[in-house]
């Protein structure tokens, strides 16, 4: 495995993948890797040639510094993950390397915002457009790996390709779960055993909402009442959100019908946990 | 010569001349072709195995939908100039084909704008950007093609090559004159035949200014003084903007130094022109 830190070597080794026709499966992270990265790694190594994954801290993303001064690292532990795996190129650029200047150009949303986790991140979706961006130019990947727990992050990703014409396939990726259905996540740590026990209710709310759904028999508020119901009685988490929505557009929907995104935010004492069911309706 | 209509051909056409290991040269133009133009194509021919020519009117780069629909356009011309230059592809696609849906993502300048055109120009360079970032991604050009008459636009594109990191060289070309001088522009027509034998005077001041410069005895303000005197006595025009600023930042300057542009606006009649020259003053 190649690890590589400038956009130059990077770029030498993409010009030799395609001069070979090798298609480059592409892996962005920030590190700290987990199962549910090596579930993106694995399905890349799959489906491409060759695959390269980032890990690079943006700090474009963090709406707070501090934030950012915290965020977990351990470069030894992702090289081992990559190595382990297959991985062709580890991408780990310094940030002069990505932010060389000040930007002179930023990227904004008017969609697929508002909602979920973009009301508690204001800007950090511009963030995330703007080093993908930098990212997809230096690494021209056929096909690009995003976790679906981070849904509104594959539906901006999803805008972005399609708004800027970028020549990249997206693949949305399962979610990873440990046995009891809890969505894997590096903040599961920050669980006391306690919550811990309790945190796959939030999966199990999730999965009973989408029944109801299907059923077609209860209105959108009484599913959402049934998910924050379950979730408050049955754990001592405090619900941030609970959202019905169109998937991928995120817009508000009347009816239950077509492809919608159920979607949570719960906060522990010391972690914040996300989970999400995307499903369709029938539609008559 | 290709003429293509669509993306999905566009996409054929590249990847058939990226496999054969062939570089392209791309000019983007609103067409209406005139020998700036010309030089930008030719240029294009001389340093690639082969030249795509896009004419496509961009709408989001118009602050008035008036401008838009009043846009000189003359396809028959544009294949004509195309043809007889030896340009590979023209790509001419619909707007339905660039802008398939409204956008949801903008892109902003926060530097090279507030001086010259985009003064009486808000948002223009934003939809240049925004058109400029589908074109690349849709071509994958080896080289760009820009006049330097729009020397400003030369700027905004080299912020976005650098900023997201675009793989693609961007080329600066020399702005075409008439004999005595005039930079050639599609509304040099407009002018009446008495503003035409004054409008060279526009390239004759710029010069003087740059003379001055280079004796490095004047400041800043007594050239641009120089400048504004000789327009407004020698011509009937009236003056929109005459500037020296750093290039490319477009940055104010205090001295003399550095690489300088100084440039003008001068509305006639029935015509606006601009011009500019580009110079590097001695540096102790």
């Amino acid at each position: 495995m190649q690890i590589i830190r400038t956009v130059e070597d990077m770029r030498c080794f993409v010009k030799t993948a395609k001069k070979n026709e090798k298609t480059i499966g592409f892996v962005p992270t920030m590190g700290y890797l987990h199962e549910g990265h090596v579930s993106l790694m694995t399905h890349a190594k799959e489906e491409n040639d060759c695959v390269v994954v980032c890990v690079f801290v943006n700090p474009l993303q963090f709406n707070d510094t501090k934030d950012l001064d915290v965020y977990p690292r351990d470069e030894t532990h992702d090289v081992t993950v990559c190595k382990n795996i297959g991985v062709d190129v580890l991408f780990m650029p310094p940030v002069s390397e990505i932010y060389p200047q000040a930007m002179g150009i930023t990227m904004t949303l008017q969609k697929r915002i508002g909602v979920l986790c973009d009301r508690t991140r204001p800007g950090h979706f511009s963030g995330v457009l703007t080093v993908l961006s930098k990212l997809f130019h230096i690494t021209e990947p056929t096909r690009v790996y995003f976790g679906l727990k981070d849904a509104q992050q594959v539906a901006v990703v999803d805008l972005l390709i399609q708004d800027l014409h970028f020549d990249t396939i997206l693949r949305r990726i399962e979610t990873v779960r440990e046995a009891d259905g809890l969505a894997k996540s590096s903040r599961n740590v920050n669980l006391t055993p306690e919550e811990r026990t309790m945190a796959p209710t939030i999966y199990c709310a999730l999965k009973e909402a989408v029944q109801q759904m299907k059923q077609g028999i209860k209105t959108k508020q009484e599913v959402m009442q049934l998910v924050e119901t379950k979730i408050e009685v049955e754990t001592t988490g405090t619900i941030d959100y609970i959202e019905i929505l169109s998937y991928p557009e995120l817009e508000e929907v009347s009816e239950l019908k077509g492809t919608l995104i159920v979607a949570c935010a719960v906060n522990f004492s010391k972690a914040r946990l996300i989970d999400n069911i995307i499903m369709t309706c029938n539609e008559e």
